[in-house]
């Protein structure tokens, strides 16, 4: 079968595209099916992308309904919907939110629908959809309040998977991320950025800013696991899911100090050091509005995990990310 | 100011017109504001429509941007917008559904926003954000889960209104509505349509069936009482709303044998006879999916009022519909 990632250039979609080649199936309810395209989308190319005959890779907007169509063929059984604009670019720019984040979600859920084939579809939510007055652990049945707009088109994105399920037109499941730590690479504009600096950084012998208090509370998983949960999320029978296709992942809840406390065991008194505390109200701000501890009750009920330990999250990312340097 | 309704010619659009030009104003912050044009925009014109030197009535589809950005003027002040396609018809029609309840609703947003001046909206909302397993009664923190593609539409709308008055482009307030009771005219196509004939053809000397059992709960609330509410929920200042622009209208909780005495008491024990009861077990199955009593707490406390009684909404309806029959 033909398996299609959009966002498929991004960390997560490369790391995905890299489980599923090595596999080399996907087992929709358990029975083995052999990947014999992967079709990478994007709206560019990008480092590491694997190479390997299976692999395609096409450049363009996910809101080009058109393109969308043409990628989404008779032989796709899968499709894992990564591309979105993130919290802050959808913040800044409120037109191209919408049009990649909700628009773009429409035309892969439409093409699928044209197939006439009900394919698998694994939608990307985030835990944005969450907001406002929360409590300090977050239950399954927590309402969805955004105060983003990237929350509220992810939102929007979980209700039109539900519906287009419900209707028989593709098989969907959507899942709620947590902060995903360590992201490999570059700081980028998300409030969150810190949260994989202060571990990557000090790693790599250089310094990193802390600007929020060492007992904030963050929901973590490593991108290891959060792509077991996508390969997992998509396998699962309809039957595991029921009405109710959204749920939100496992995390690992620890405080900020907890990370640093972490990384002084794995990599040392010298790297601790490196993480710099810098109170930035701002930015605390932000970060107070968000989920501190995650309930995930149905999650784990479905066999979704988190990591161990979160020297075990650290330890993920120098195996996975630093060894491997060449990827 | 100019005051546009969407859904203009509709059941309730036509009532809160009437009650508009009663007033010859709305109140934003409780200061009068003389409504000059009132623009009633639908599908299609309809009888009782009111004439009067203030009303246009302009036909087109809310789907068709180009119209709407050219009936939200600089002028308007307010946009109540009841534009949809109503449950079943989004349910039998799924490209129309989404093309009217969310295009529709992102059109009259965006031509709001593009005036700059933070116009205030009233979205037309429904207890069909509700479904799956729900509580006895319904709290205001009860997760929107719907299992329509009508709920599905409408609670994206209340998202989308919300995060257009984050953003500071709209001054946006959605009502979630209950069952409707007395409807004017003839029976439609909804599942609930019983719940008004079996006040309103008995009323009118015809038979009437009910086709779920006498203990079925409904949650209820009169035309008059539902107009009252859009009024007030343009009314209120931004501060009585904060962050949270949704808001399910207080019902009076009664069952189907509730409103058969209720129905005996006001018109004697010849139009109660008029009822006949056949359970339907089909009608029966999707009713038990509905919410059966809201607690509407939240909606009590910003003033918000249901029908005093069952009594009082049957004679409601006499006063508004039935005796004024040239309307």
């Amino acid at each position: 079968m033909k398996v299609v990632i959009t966002g498929g250039t991004g960390m997560l979609g490369k790391k995905l595209a890299r489980k599923l080649l090595e596999q080399g199936t996907l087992s929709p309810d358990g029975k083995p099916a052999k990947i014999e395209k992967l079709v990478l989308m994007d709206v560019a190319t990008a480092p590491y992308v694997p190479v390997d005959p299976r692999v395609e890779v096409v450049t363009g907007q996910v809101y080009d309904a058109d393109l969308i169509k043409r990628l989404i063929t008779p032989d796709t059984g899968a499709v894992f919907h990564f591309a979105a604009v993130v919290s802050a670019g959808a913040e800044k720019d409120f037109d191209l939110g919408y049009r990649v984040n909700l628009d773009g979600t429409r035309n892969v859920l439409e093409a699928c629908r044209a197939l006439g084939t009900k394919p698998r579809v694994v939608f990307t939510s985030s835990i944005a959809v969450y907001g406002g007055d929360l409590p300090e652990r977050l239950s399954d049945d927590q309402p969805l309040t955004p105060q983003t707009s990237y929350g509220v088109q992810k939102a929007m994105g979980e209700m039109l998977v539900a519906d287009y399920t419900r209707k028989g037109f593709v098989d969907g499941r959507s899942l709620r991320l947590p902060t995903i730590v360590v992201r490999p690479g570059k700081p980028n504009l998300a409030a969150s950025t810190f949260a994989s600096s202060i571990i990557r950084e000090p790693l790599a012998g250089q310094e990193a800013i802390c600007p929020v208090r060492p007992d904030n509370w963050m929901p973590l998983l490593s991108p290891r696991k959060t792509v077991e949960a996508f390969v997992r999320a998509h396998d699962l029978p309809a039957s595991a899911w029921g009405w109710n296709r959204s749920l939100t992942l496992p995390s690992l809840d620890a405080t900020v100090q907890d990370m640093a406390d972490a990384l002084r065991r794995v990599a040392g008194e010298e790297a601790y050091r490196r993480i710099k505390w810098q109170p930035d109200p701002m930015i605390q701000k932000i970060v107070d509005g968000w989920p501190r501890k995650l309930a995930s009750t149905r999650a784990k009920a479905m066999g979704f995990t988190t990591d161990p330990s979160i020297d075990a999250l650290i330890e993920a990312h120098i195996e996975d990310d630093i060894r491997p340097n060449t990827r």
